[in-house]
């Protein structure tokens, strides 16, 4: 790629990690042209200003960086290599950024059949939620070859307020956001069983937020997710089948090692119980919906 | 007791939290009598300039307040109302504080008995660990009469930075502190199978340790315990017994309430299966050691 113009940027995926991405990357300057299933998605982003195109291929067409950001490896194997795939519309030398959580060999295969034609694949999962996205501030877990990711340091740097360069090859990125996402997959089952139990208990609900922050049993998770149990809001932030993935793939990567996880493993039975009861598209916190459901508790109810 | 003398205190349990206790009393200019099982432990308090007796009737003899930090209930009865029992030589209104982690139930039991004497029960368990207990900023989950709790005030706020006082009756505290000890539990388990799979894939465990707390799978537990591990060092700060006892609480609480507790129950036989390999009296990031030895995976063993 042109080392002095700005980088062509094409974001597949505007949902509510890639729209901020983009946002983001626009607000640096970048020539940002945006993709998404959804044409409402598409719609809003045109009307934000940002360029649009139907297929990632047409997206992709002569750009220099292309992010991934969608659910999984299926869906990022379809944006690069399937019909209307964009890889091979890419400009020669240009860099793949993939977003999604990936088990570690889905990365490297996708990142082998990158290379395969010139082009460079970065390993770069993100962590942060929408918000942090919107303002540029995400955590990228990142591997990849050091001259590539020097390369595209101000791109990363207009998505992320963290950019760890984690290894020289794609997949330590994957794997770092997969030891992530097990602890954040149990802190969300645990602070929705804490919370319930403490339900059957007849506890202050709101008391045992102000205490549990205040304690040794507060985590991210407790204290970013316990609100929306405590006010009864369970409109997706973040869904419960990601955690069914995401839980799912640590899972698979244990059976892979013959690597007991047995924490790990019981918090996604809860995520497959909650999506079982028919809350697989709610807010993850959810979990704690299906738990009073089952025991006959009360939980806060949002005010239609 | 005499509302304008400082009121006479006694410390059943110089561990590595009545200790603290003890000497953030002294500091406050309170006359405090120490006892102690471990000669050890009275002959270091004495050391310190503390007085000391030698059995809990001995040294609550006259008493205004009793702060009993023993392992559990059935010590905490012990001291109470056991041969050489404390509190039958307490003064005329005297005022129990129990310390102990203990299911709601036992608390209501212990608090009747105390009451049937004439004397108040404050349900005061605590949380913050060894440091804190000595500069005097530790937790207090309390509950009781209030007007027993603003009488004891001085003395709680000498021992704790954070008094919470969630309820008129003896129970409510405690019924906090085993939803925290929960969470606790849980994140303890937690971070111990996160760092152990991480190692399975090759990760550099300290690179773990620096993006994880910096990412939403953070918990207070695993920026608290992990070091523990990198350092190969499980010299107990809290043992592996204290968790098979709290969560076994957590279990005896739940089938009480048919009340299911999956995650819990899990990391509770975590705990479990570290006690059995011999971990027991280790500190409870011994579960991390626990995994890797039957893993076959090595962890940092600390220089001798």
């Amino acid at each position: 790629m042109d080392q002095t113009a700005q980088p062509r940027i094409a974001v597949i995926g505007l949902g509510s990690m890639g729209y901020g991405m983009a946002l983001s990357l626009r607000r640096r300057g970048f020539p940002v042209t945006g993709c998404d299933v959804s044409a409402e998605a598409m719609a809003r982003f045109a009307a934000d200003g940002g360029a649009v195109a139907p297929t990632p291929r047409d997206a992709a067409t002569g750009a220099d960086v292309l992010v991934v950001v969608v659910v999984n490896a299926a869906q990022t194997e379809a944006v690069l290599l399937g019909p209307d795939g964009a890889l091979s519309a890419m400009a020669p030398g240009g860099v793949v950024l993939a977003c999604a959580t990936m088990a570690p060999d889905a990365v490297r295969r996708l990142a082998q059949a990158v290379r395969a034609t010139g082009r460079d694949y970065l390993d770069t999962p993100i962590s942060g939620g929408a918000v942090r996205a919107a303002a540029g501030e995400l955590t990228i877990m990142g591997s990849g070859a050091p001259e590539t990711f020097a390369r595209l340091k101000p791109v990363l740097d207009a998505m992320a307020a963290k950019v760890y360069d984690l290894g020289a090859e794609p997949g330590i990125g994957a794997a770092f956001k997969m030891v992530n996402q097990l602890l954040a997959g149990v802190h969300i089952a645990a602070a929705c069983e804490a919370m319930t139990f403490a339900r059957a208990l007849g506890l202050d609900l709101a008391r045992v937020y102000e205490v549990i922050t205040a304690s040794a049993g507060n985590s991210w998770m407790f204290e970013n997710r316990v609100p929306h149990i405590l006010e009864g809001d369970y409109s997706p932030r973040s869904a419960v089948n990601i955690f069914t993935k995401d839980l799912g793939i640590v899972a698979d990567m244990g059976r892979g090692l013959n690597f007991p996880t047995p924490v790990a493993a019981t918090a996604l039975q809860m995520f497959l119980m909650t999506a079982a009861a028919g809350f697989g598209r709610d807010d993850d916190a959810a979990v704690a919906r299906m738990l009073a459901g089952l025991a006959g508790l009360d939980l806060p109810v949002k005010e239609a």
